[in-house]
């Protein structure tokens, strides 16, 4: 924890100031400044902790804004807890730095600080240590007892859906490799996709009690939707043309060129959950007061794997190659 | 976490089978497998955190047995919890590698939950990334409410004491790099307490209730008291002749050479900790049950800082050079 750095690297004990701001959360009864951090959680409450590491060259360029990579780190696990149903509370943080460089630790910190007061979370503690750039973000939240939703309660007959749209995050990535054209105010929003997802804490919550099973969707709709599957049991059909892609995407591009995008391209950070029939009304309800954008994309059956279909027909797809649709025989 | 680096990179996503085992845990509701972990904290308790990264060439050369690797990253974690008089219970690992080495994994992953077995804490979820060699370990335990222990309750008066022996593993280093000349048994026992520090975990949770103050030695004495000294604003006097040091470390040097070793030598990961007078009875009770060895080494005073003494006589150090102790004018 930060206390340490101070003899093992001087320098880098100045690190933590630029970390060390005032906390408001009532339930941090201690956070930077000790061996731990020791936290409240509310009585009747389970924990929910997620992890996750950006490496530079691997998940970031170097050219990488700081505020762009302090945004994502923290947006990336609000979504792992959204997909819990988890409040989001508390996060520590890694921070493997190759030197210190201030203007980018200022930039990088202020952006860290302004993402986690917008979704009231703290950070609590944490480790400076010269390397390589990278860094791990560990977040903590909580959900009411037994309420937390996993990916193995879909059922036979339950609805599929997803929040948003999709396929945006990796026309944003094509647009930031010089890969798609499109005019600059059109890149902009789709890279701004890419660079700032917004995590579904919100509508993460508003489907506790009312999903059947839910995750975030990080790697693609057609990668994710198997671990709901293989967790469950169940197989699924999805309605291609009820993929929701949004009116910038469709601006830039064919349907066809945008659906294997919304199936693979990854990096949405929506939400993909299962609800059984009768809690339609209740969901529509819910997330109408929640005021998050949702879509009906399919339905959970008793077979193996995902059936894609068109007007009811399945067809076959190669999204290796990333733009075959064909109709199966 | 884990689930999500099967698309990113098949060849990672054999990994987490290396960190994936059954759990003995009832307290673990969801652990590796999910977006995220779910975890029940008892009743009437505090959460406690703490993370460390160690970050190959700077906390550890390319030739560190992996076994060793993975033990010391679980200790120095545990350590801190111990401090905070903590339960540890979980923890999540975030490792990055620079390739896949299945040798080197299982001897990493057998230690791992070696170390986690005997202290029973199991592994709840973690990230794989392709990157240069680090590993950042979060740990989570609890304290009953309000039970934990800071470096800021140190009163004028208070005895100060550390467990075990101090110096060890500093010298064990030294072993390691030739600049100590002793037996092959004697470096050998050395060089265990540097690469396998016992964290003080049932020790710090013997003294809830009975310290004032705790921290662990990760930095040496000389400067992790100042922690103390500074969070509970006060002084110390420390008695150089009552620092505790091993027989081994006394058979291997003189008693003046190790000193500095013992008081900035860092590494030794024993608690420090304060206890006002009325305990002292309560203190060697509850330490003998426990079966921990410690020492009486100074006392808190209304002074600014560390008054170093021999023989009631304030000494003058110069732990930069290591190796001065002259008599204050």
């Amino acid at each position: 924890m930060w206390p340490h750095c101070v003899m093992v690297n001087d320098e880098f004990s100045l690190i933590k100031r630029y970390f060390t701001r005032p906390n408001h959360r009532k339930d941090v009864i201690f956070g930077v400044g000790d061996d731990a951090a020791v936290l409240s959680l509310p009585s009747g409450s389970q924990l929910v902790v997620s992890t996750d590491t950006l490496v530079e060259g691997t998940h970031f360029l170097p050219e990488i804004d700081p505020a762009d990579l302090a945004y994502k780190a923290v947006a990336v696990n609000l979504s792992d807890l959204a997909a819990m149903g988890a409040e989001p509370a508390w996060m520590t943080l890694a921070l493997t730095l190759p030197g210190v460089d201030e203007p980018w630790l200022k930039t990088f910190s202020e952006s860290l600080f302004e993402i986690a007061r917008y979704y009231g979370i703290a950070l609590v503690g944490g480790d400076t240590t010269r390397g390589p750039l990278s860094i791990t973000l560990t977040i903590h939240g909580h959900v009411p007892q037994d309420r937390a939703l996993y990916r193995s309660g879909a059922r036979v007959g339950d609805w599929i859906y997803v929040t948003g749209t999709l396929g945006d995050s990796a026309a944003g990535l094509r647009c930031l490799q010089g890969q798609l054209s499109a005019s600059q105010s059109h890149c902009q929003a789709l890279v701004r996709r890419h660079l700032r997802p917004r995590p579904r804490v919100l509508a993460g919550r508003t489907l506790r009690g009312l999903a059947s099973s839910a995750m975030d969707l990080s790697d693609g709709l057609a990668s994710d939707l198997t671990h709901i599957l293989n967790a469950s049991a169940v197989g699924a059909v999805i309605e291609l043309d009820r993929l929701p892609l949004s009116e910038i995407l469709l601006s830039v591009t064919e349907r066809e060129t945008a659906l294997p995008w919304a199936l693979a391209g990854g990096e949405d950070y929506e939400l993909l959950f299962t609800v059984p029939e009768a809690q339609r009304g209740a969901l529509k309800r819910a997330m109408s007061e929640a005021g998050t954008p949702y879509t009906r994309i399919g339905q959970i059956t008793a077979g193996v794997g995902i059936d894609y279909q068109r007007k009811g027909k399945s067809v076959e797809l190669n999204l290796s190659g990333y733009n075959h649709f064909e109709e199966h025989p």
